[in-house]
């Protein structure tokens, strides 16, 4: 196994590393920036060592610092965590130049995973399916007319150098499409100076459906099942659950079995999620893959009762897998809410502040991952992320009655946070009839902050 | 289902109490002592009343003044927790005639399992083992001996009006019978002015097992198997775990059987608990039934995955159980450890005090059930627990790891707990061989305490 692991990251996603290092017997390094030093990773670990200035670029991103740290106090491997330094293939190369074991997949992986094109291609070569459209540039007007009378209105016309939906268009049928086409081209070459379009179908009303997966050096690849990840704010995640109540177990099955495909034609090894868009009437299409741990993984482990940091540990030392796929069976009902210290009055902007009172909720079925602590001064450096509450329950309705009483006991002072958002959430008839898509909470905040204003009691909290 | 519960209680069972009815859409009515204004379950109730002063006889055991309270408030039932009132049949008594729901088997179950006499002849006749000895006072000397050689020495001889030891000698063979019996019964005429003696098998090294079960008004009465509760300190339960390293599945089996027949016999409704003591030779005696919810539930809520409690509000508003025996299974292996405001280093007195900084652990498969929050005032007038840390995971040994990490990443400050103590039981091998009866404790108390002293970054904690 194991003998001492630097963790490159802070906040709840350290300590959660350094939980699962703790019940392994393992040594655990944490590092912080001069922003951190009261942080709780840097006082749980096994050792800590300060490697730069608060912003992000001199500490948790700063490799050099990191890698030496490492070296320094002996250790044998470094755990990413999610963000910083998470999903760069660089770094995960230099950590294996340096004689360490990078918690995670190869860099080539990484970089294959991180590339959009070259993902669209692995998994089109694996047979999953892809978003349709064009596998390219569009040569002319012409063929965006077949290809869409292909794939089927609506389409999206997108600039290949475009972005912030600059150079974009949908289109909902054929009489429409060459005008657009002309328009989104000519905003292109205004904008970035480049005329290259594609063509993608425009998946509606779809649902933001994830599957976790978990692979050894061994070629073994086992999925543990899906996360419902579609209550968004601006493709920020904010509630995530398990099982999706939009997956029949046909799809299920299919999905599963085209994730572990995708993991598989990748090379992969280590924890990984692999992300699609469902339609509503049931189709899948591959999107991404991310290459770690990620924040909502918790939902999967309540469901399943595997602990994906201590396999990413077991798997990094070379250690098999300790299941196989029919061993994985989901149980109950997993919610996940974020806990952001932010202003949903303010458009949400980040409030970083001193933690002034804490009460964190507990009992049955609940589970928080947090580093707070009462005192603690949320740093304006950082993600404004302070919380995962989590529940578990045999049923998804008595998941979400034990949400609400979980974030009815939760108590922050000393900033504000989109709690009260997240219980009225749990209340929304069609959040609790499982009924939505990723445009929900953009199409319901209004709504929500307006109820949230004239309920005291919730505005209160 | 229920409409509004009075739960007629205090600390972590009151809390956990609401939490179910909560969860149920079930309002509740905290009831609280003048010392108690500030305490977390009299806040996060629906409705709270104060019945008195702190004294616990002038408040929680008051029993004109609660049932005045649940009746004012048009509450449909009362839970009475643990302790208080819990086992009064009085009191269960009086809540039926005041129409009242009262969450628990009836006034004449509690009656019957309270003395220990008719508790013993109902298990006998339902063919439950009781520990061997004479039913009813001896006659003489003589009968003592053919009892002695019966049961098999040692055996224990004892006043029937005795206590605290008083009137009691262990007998190792039959030569030093006849010179007991007779010591023996001088002392309970010195003492308590009344010779009639029984005789008891003693039962060597012995663990404590007790079984859980659950009973509707239907008749089905369903066990959720044991917990193992050997960790104690002058009969006072410290760490209790499940499943039991003592048991075999076939013992198991039998001893679950014999709960369910003690529960049946005795026409038990509702959460019950039936203790044995197991000798180390796998021969198992009923000792008592404990007719009420038991600090130690969630052991068995969290390897069973059943909520003990909403399954009490479910069979007290007459709904059958909810799963049937075929429908229990234990899964993984979990730990509770009591903590108490109690200074271990001078005889474990009771220490109250203001919690000045909390910290409690998190992340996956932790449970706190806690009433403290920082700033929190333990009162001097009630029980010494102040939080219950459990752990849940796949083995025994990665509970035990669970539980290490768990009891390191909580901090309590304010007033000394057992805290340490606890953690150091976590590392002492017999305790992690799973090799121990009921005199661990007393017989490891000194040695663990004296290692306590030498490692200060536990006694720190």
């Amino acid at each position: 196994m194991l003998k001492r692991v630097l963790i490159a990251n802070r906040g709840e996603i350290a300590l959660r590393v350094i939980r699962a290092c703790r019940e392994l017997d393992i040594e655990t390094v944490a590092i912080y920036s001069t922003a951190d030093e009261s942080a709780l990773h840097a006082q749980i670990a096994t050792r800590s060592l300060c490697v730069g200035p608060a912003r992000a670029a001199d500490s948790y991103l700063n490799q050099d610092a990191i890698l030496s740290a490492a070296l320094a106090t002996g250790c044998d491997a470094i755990h990413p965590g999610y963000g910083f330094l998470s999903e760069n293939p660089d770094f995960a190369d230099r950590c294996v130049e340096a004689g360490l074991k990078y918690i995670g997949p190869s860099g080539d992986v990484i970089r294959k995973m991180g590339s959009k094109a070259a993902a669209r291609t692995l998994a089109q070569q694996a047979g999953v399916p892809v978003v349709p459209g064009s596998d390219g540039p569009l040569r002319d007007v012409e063929q965006a007319k077949e290809l869409a009378a292909q794939v089927g209105y609506p389409v999206l016309l997108k600039a290949s150098a475009g972005g912030g939906g600059r150079g974009m268009r949908q289109v909902d049928g054929p009489e429409g499409l060459e005008s657009a086409f002309h328009a989104a081209q000519a905003e292109a070459i205004a904008c970035f100076g480049d005329g290259e379009m594609y063509l993608e179908k425009l998946v509606l009303s779809p649902r933001h459906i994830e599957f976790q997966i978990m692979a050894d050096s061994q070629g073994h690849v086992v999925h543990l099942g899906e996360r419902d990840c579609s209550i968004q704010r601006r493709r920020q995640k904010l509630i995530e659950e398990s099982p999706s109540r939009a997956l029949t177990p046909q799809l299920r099955e299919e999905m599963g079995r085209a994730a572990v495909a995708a993991a598989k034609a990748a090379g992969y090894v280590g924890a990984g999620t692999v992300e699609f868009v469902l339609s509503p009437q049931g189709q899948f299409y591959f999107i991404e893959m991310n290459t770690r741990i990620q924040v909502e993984h918790p939902v999967t482990e309540l469901v399943t009762g595997v602990d994906l940091v201590k396999e990413q540990l077991r798997v990094a030392a070379g250690l098999p897998l300790s299941f196989t796929q029919e061993d994985i069976h989901v149980s109950g009902h997993a919610i996940e809410c974020r806990i952001n210290a932010e202003d949903p009055e303010h458009d949400f902007r980040p409030c970083p502040g001193k933690t002034e009172f804490l009460h964190l909720p507990g009992g049955p079925g609940v589970r928080v991952d947090t580093a707070l602590y009462p005192g603690y001064e949320v740093s304006p450096f950082y993600d404004s992320l302070v919380a995962k509450v989590l529940v578990h329950a045999p049923t998804r309705l008595e998941a979400i009655r034990r949400m609400r009483r979980s974030l009815e006991e939760l108590v922050i002072e000393g900033y504000p946070t989109n709690s009260a958002l997240a219980h009225l959430i749990m209340h929304d008839g069609e959040f609790v009839r499982g009924q939505y898509d990723t445009s929900f909470l953009d199409k319901n905040l209004p709504r929500l902050l307006e109820l949230a204003r004239t309920c005291d009691t919730l505005t209160a909290e």
